[in-house]
């Protein structure tokens, strides 16, 4: 079954800097009308970032919305046009100061698709160098490193907050598979 | 280092139903002045129901802000003062008709924290048992089942978009581990 909802009606609440917001009154399969309240916003970019030695740079920041700082790994916001590739690269640098001799796609998550409409692209960078942190005007944050299993183990136990980090750990630990594998295989 | 950044002045755009849009102005830990803007959201519980044999309930349904039909875990925004495990009690018998004798706790997680409050809480949600499905009048939905491991992989492979849904089954796969791990042990 088709469950379109078609926009009857757009009233524009705000444009800002980085959210957009609207109240659209949509016609539901039934024929009833409902409003829906939506943020658009230009997503972003998140990196995990890890050491062959399975060092995971993260860094902490202050998030107001939470009034807290919350461990994350290295993101950024998308601007026009921008290549999430290119994004990534560039929010490494900035934030950690790490040039990647690869990037590989984890993925594209919505963050929360029941009003919002940011996307977040998230990217394993290996092969890491130090080139030096230069962050923007106005961003404060600390960065610091973790073992890739124990975040595994921080975020199996809600120690890890943020989603898109949450994500990011998970699927790089799928992926890069058990620190002991080899070892356990050959016994 | 504090990175707390103090609201100097808050201006108040928009009180929904779902959201309250605010633009704070913030003195930074240099003393320079920014724009946060905000959305305030209730948060809500997702649940990962998943039957003995690993089979797992799954919701779709329409996402007005990507104008799509999305692949989710049955999930639902928090009632002002509601208990997470009873609002995903709640939300999994109404999207599903699942009942469930074991809710373990997922953890949260914080969508979006640059810009949003929303907290999601999640549950794996077993011994499960039909008592019929009762949607809230205006929703729309289809209930599917997959197996465990194909959703795996299906996150791994960037087929599940959902932020929560890819957090609820990377750390049920985590928690309940490999189908074939018994097996596995035995040999």
């Amino acid at each position: 079954m088709d469950y379109t909802e078609k926009t009857v009606e757009r009233k524009e609440i705000f444009n800002g800097r980085v959210i957009h917001v609207v109240v659209d009154t949509v016609e539901l399969p039934d024929g009833s009308l409902a409003s829906r309240e939506m943020a658009f916003h230009p997503g972003g970019v998140g990196v995990i970032a890890v050491t062959e030695d399975r060092k995971v740079y993260m860094v902490r920041q202050f998030r107001k919305p939470y009034e807290a700082e919350i461990l994350e790994v290295p993101a950024g916001k998308l601007e026009p046009g921008e290549d999430p590739l290119e994004c990534g690269i560039r929010e490494l640098e900035e934030e950690t100061g790490l040039r990647a001799e690869k990037m590989t796609y984890l993925g594209a998550s919505y963050v929360s698709p029941g009003f919002c409409s940011e996307t977040i692209h998230l990217y394993l960078a290996t092969g890491l160098s130090e080139v030096g942190q230069h962050l923007d005007d106005g961003e404060f944050l600390d960065v610091l490193t973790y073992d890739l299993d124990e975040l595994y183990q921080m975020a199996l136990n809600n120690e890890i907050m943020d989603a898109k980090t949450l994500i990011a750990i998970l699927k790089a630990k799928g992926i890069l598979g058990e620190q002991s594998s080899f070892a356990t295989t050959a016994l």
